[in-house]
């Protein structure tokens, strides 16, 4: 700890309008991480923050102060460049199982650390854990091995991460200073950078169900990110994509598995196929494998179409133990007590499918924990029949319902409220709005 | 405690420049109060209201749920109705000293609860306390009766007064959030609501050796803290007046009570006097005795040339336990083993005295207390022999330091720095700027 620095001035320095040094803020996280510096002169700074906002230095000095506050993994023992990737996070995003086989098998070693997590389905971890075996827990040996074996690994994140990430988060959480661009930002790198990645690929989500409602909102945490990328030497892109309707038909684990099991297989999910190319080109380029990103996508979607990437996926799930046969035969993914159909009430065209509302029921139907201890059902979920700008006749099923809850009356009001119909065309939407590198 | 109500749920609506209502408000207080709340919630609110202030409705709220947050003196057994002063803190201000027998004399009851202090001098306990025998804690019997009989007792702050207060000010001095003006105005004004006050006279103090360094911020906070007293009825004036340099040529404990003393027998302290004679006018006013301010002001200074109130001191120092013998014979106040004499360098007009150099320069003689629980010399002190505007020779003696301690050379340099000489002449300041009712 640096003698003399004293808290309450960096707060007020930062309050007044100042500039943090790199030192200021090595002093904030190293005495907040080593519990030195107490809650309630962090809460004071983050909310400081909140209104101030951060420049391109203090962003990247905090960041790099978390990084530096636990242990960090060292991945050089793979070969290749390590291109991570990361979403801010979305209803029906099963991207990371369509991205990593595909990338993979275009050459590029994928060694990703992911969460469980709380909200309207699992994490990453949550999802993969449907598929029956399938082991998480590798330690770092098995972990290389198998990154450079079948070039793909992904494991729940262990060891101490970001603990000064950790405390912060627990902290924004209770003193409404979450939506803050710099802490996010901060944030999300922080996990990736500690987490041994070259170069990072963000898959930056905006609209109704996601946290930057705005495009202009998005675009800013998109680029704080990408600045902070090239602060710490970790080359960033990040694309802007739509999160007005869940992405995909699918939300829930197993089911988010199967589909992206169908998209490997060349299933024309156009949505999910257009984001998950996007992000797949921008980590071939970061990799080195190719040199434009219409020549990446063009390639991309040769391998998407001609299923080979799935070989990738079976051989990964087989290496943590997870029954391969789920691919060829995803009724052996788990399945649900209780199916429920939902109906459209007159004919028209989709005009909305509110991702946050439908994210809420399917949380209800057992696909998602509120605590961190809850258990979480990986048959239950919600199969879409229908997008945004789809035709509908009345009393056609627009989604399905799977839970082993019996009275699941809560979830089917919350959804149909959610899904809406008009009786002019609607416009589909786009999917990509900008690329930011 | 209210059942529903969040914390974070209040921290976010008015961060997000919502009006807090006054169950929120309550609910903040008494939470905190009672420690259900924690510190870093209660901080980062604090930091939101610096940056987004508090419209009247909820200043007022704030003061109220402060004063009922523990105990309020009830002084209806005292005849009268009981008007207190308070002044927001500056150097060499003794007008207690001058106002409380001056409007005790004109019949308007005093009863005065007061504290020790940190800072360049103590606080107005402390200053008593230079008078040997007085007592300061006198029970509550004795503090009506004294009252009632000799229409003034001071007595140090006892019982369990705005705790939240007391809380929340702890709080704040390390969390960069002292200086925002509703956060001050409620500390101070529910302090002297709960201290039983029916109205209030506010002094409030602006420039260089003041907390509000520009008129327009005094204006500011004294205009907040009237509107908190028309809001709960306690009808409250506020002057502004000048704290760019001392107030008097007095700084210290005995120093100060034995200038008071000299300005009670008709000694002409300009600045000191119209200071004192401004807020003992809306004393009376406020407590019925005069109707018109120049009315008020004109027959204040009859008595103070008259020397009539320096015999009500006297009553209320025996009342106490005082020697009453210093009033007549000051040396009977505790003196100082060394005396150093500071003379002017050069020929011209005294320009500036740094009241807050000034103040630190006393505390360094042993005037003040940096810890709560360091003694206080009550002997040390500063005696200016100029004020801004006055002619000065070379070689003239511009300050006199009173100490026990022998080596002041850290004193004498920082007071010399302070008064500083101009070769033209130098305007006057104007001492009262702004009345606000």
């Amino acid at each position: 700890m640096l003698s003399g620095m004293r808290m309450s001035d960096i707060i007020e320095k930062k309050r007044n309008g100042g500039q943090l040094q790199t030192s200021e803020i090595d002093f904030f996280i190293k005495g907040y991480t080593n519990d030195k510096i107490p809650d309630y002169q962090v809460s004071a700074l983050l909310m400081v923050i909140y209104y101030q906002g951060m420049n391109k230095q203090e962003v990247a000095d905090l960041t790099n102060a978390m990084v530096e506050s636990g242990d960090t993994i060292d991945l050089t023992p793979i070969k290749g460049k390590k291109v991570d990737k990361h979403s801010t996070g979305g209803v029906g995003d099963k991207t990371s199982f369509i991205v990593a086989p595909l990338v993979a098998y275009m050459g590029i070693p994928v060694a990703k650390m992911s969460g469980r997590g709380l909200g309207h389905t699992g994490g990453t971890i949550d999802k993969l854990e449907s598929i029956e075996g399938f082991n998480a827990e590798l330690n770092r040996e098995q972990f290389l091995h198998n990154v450079n074996k079948y070039k793909i690994a992904i494991i729940s994140q262990s060891g101490n991460l970001t603990p000064a990430d950790k405390k912060l988060y627990a902290l924004r959480d209770v003193t409404a200073t979450v939506d803050s661009i710099p802490l996010i930002a901060s944030s999300i790198m922080s996990k990736k950078i500690a987490s041994g990645a070259d170069a990072i690929v963000l898959d930056v989500k905006t609209g109704s169900g996601a946290f930057m409602k705005s495009i202009e909102e998005a675009k800013e945490l998109a680029k704080t990110m990408v600045d902070i990328g090239k602060s710490l030497n970790k080359k960033t892109v990040a694309i802007i994509s739509d999160m007005n309707q869940p992405l995909g038909y699918e939300i829930g684990n197993a089911n988010e598995v199967k589909e992206a099991i169908e998209v490997l297989k060349g299933k024309k999910v156009d949505d999910l196929r257009k984001v998950s190319l996007a992000i797949a080109s921008h980590m071939t380029i970061l990799g080195g494998i190719f040199k434009d990103y219409s020549t990446a996508y063009k390639e991309l979607e040769k391998v998407l179409d001609s299923g080979l990437a799935l070989e990738t996926f079976k051989s990964f799930i087989q290496a943590q133990g997870g029954n391969p046969d789920i691919v060829d035969n995803p009724s052996k993914l788990p399945q649900s007590k209780y199916k429920y159909e939902i109906k459209s009430p007159k004919k028209g065209f989709i005009s909305e499918i509110e991702a946050q509302t439908i994210g809420r029921s399917a949380m209800l139907l057992g696909a998602g924990r509120k605590t961190k201890d809850e258990p979480i059902d990986h048959s239950a979920g919600i199969t879409l029949t229908k997008k945004i700008g789809d035709k509908v006749d009345a009393g056609e099923i627009i989604a399905l319902l799977q839970s082993n809850i019996q009275d699941v009356h809560d979830s089917i009001e919350i959804l149909s409220k959610a899904i809406n119909i008009s009786d002019k065309p609607v416009k589909e939407i786009s999917m990509v709005y900008d690329i930011i590198d």
